[in-house]
């Protein structure tokens, strides 16, 4: 995160109106929201104009997000047809204020707006589903078999590119009214995180394949 | 969970066309699911028709799903004014198969149409606001102020029926096809959850207000 920071311009829909001091334009700091989170919600509007949502896996490849799913996935080919709204949400703390009205939560969050293209290079589609594998479970890529073409015409891959974007970040302790201070009850922050435990072999695993090093120390939270 | 268990009715956009069998449509899962989860992500379409997705605060009351946020919140307002998605999702695990094509996630997730409908009455509003007090901290409405009629005129309360509803749930070890399975590489499930560690107390709590017994005993995971 060192060294200049590239600041992402504001449009009218990723400006902040309420709270603008939780609003970020860092791209330093919405690419490292997007690289530790694990799933995104995609929302859309359908063609009757309802909205729709859907989680799924990501990657981040460089200033564009990576989406892919089955050609059979009637939701994610009505997302990827159309303009999509991505949301990734990293919750770190609950905030227990004095007042109920001041309970809040601490998170990261980051929205991206765009329409997506589908990548129909056999190459790029190849790199872009094992940038996928390699942002779940760093490592992955090399301890597994890559699609075959069976496989790769099966599935869908579509880049967003990192542009209409912005982040929101809410850290620290409670902020309460000062006329509450002295109510006697206790205030602070519940943290809270995505901890993994242990892998758990697959019972079909033959005797005598160990868990590699990314499955024994695989951990989420990068900061 | 004992006893008789309701089944909800598919509508054409709950029904799941892929993978059926991953659909549920039992609400006593549906509602273990909505309880679990600490955010959602709303869904909907602006005036535009453009996709708009806001992670938020919710809690569930009986067969209604409560939202809340300030009436300064645009977005919310836009929200809360039209029909609505809401999706909360639970994951459970990272799926690694020897073949990247089967890496998959362990998840529960629900998603949930519908209109909201603004809750004014006061006792009714006071009620809402308390029950999603205690869906984040069980325990901490009884531990904090609650709202006074300035804070309750500045905050938007409103209901979304749980009628049209379904979830999703994959669980379990990877699915392999049967000619990958000799291919040396580890395969199972790296489960993940969300944990909280000990309360941070604020920096400005008085000496001797000790931690309550919900802070210090938190824990999400319900299963």
């Amino acid at each position: 995160m060192g060294g200049m920071s590239e600041q992402i311009a504001p449009t009218d829909r990723t400006r902040l109106r309420r709270l603008p001091q939780r609003g970020v334009f860092d791209r330093a700091v919405i690419e490292a929201i997007l690289d530790e989170g694990l799933i995104c919600h995609v929302s859309f509007c359908d063609e009757a104009g309802r909205p729709c949502v859907l989680p799924t896996g990501y990657a981040r490849d460089g200033g564009r997000l990576l989406l892919h799913g089955s050609r059979k996935n009637a939701a994610l080919l009505a997302a990827l047809s159309s303009e999509m709204t991505v949301c990734v949400t990293l919750l770190d703390g609950l905030v227990l204020a004095r007042s109920a009205f001041h309970h809040s939560f601490n998170y990261r969050s980051v929205v991206l707006y765009g329409r997506p293209v589908e990548v129909t290079d056999r190459a790029e589609k190849l790199a872009a589903l094992e940038r996928i594998v390699e942002h779940i479970v760093p490592g992955r890529a090399a301890g597994s078999r890559p699609p075959n073409d069976k496989e790769l015409d099966a599935t869908l891959v579509a880049a967003l590119p990192i542009d209409e974007v912005s982040a929101k970040v809410r850290t620290g302790p409670p902020k309460d009214d000062e006329e509450d201070m002295d109510l006697g009850f206790w205030a602070g922050v519940i943290p809270v995180r995505l901890d993994a435990a242990p892998g758990e072999p697959a019972p079909d695993l033959p005797a005598g394949i160990e868990p590699p090093e990314y499955v024994r120390r695989y951990r989420r939270a990068i900061s």
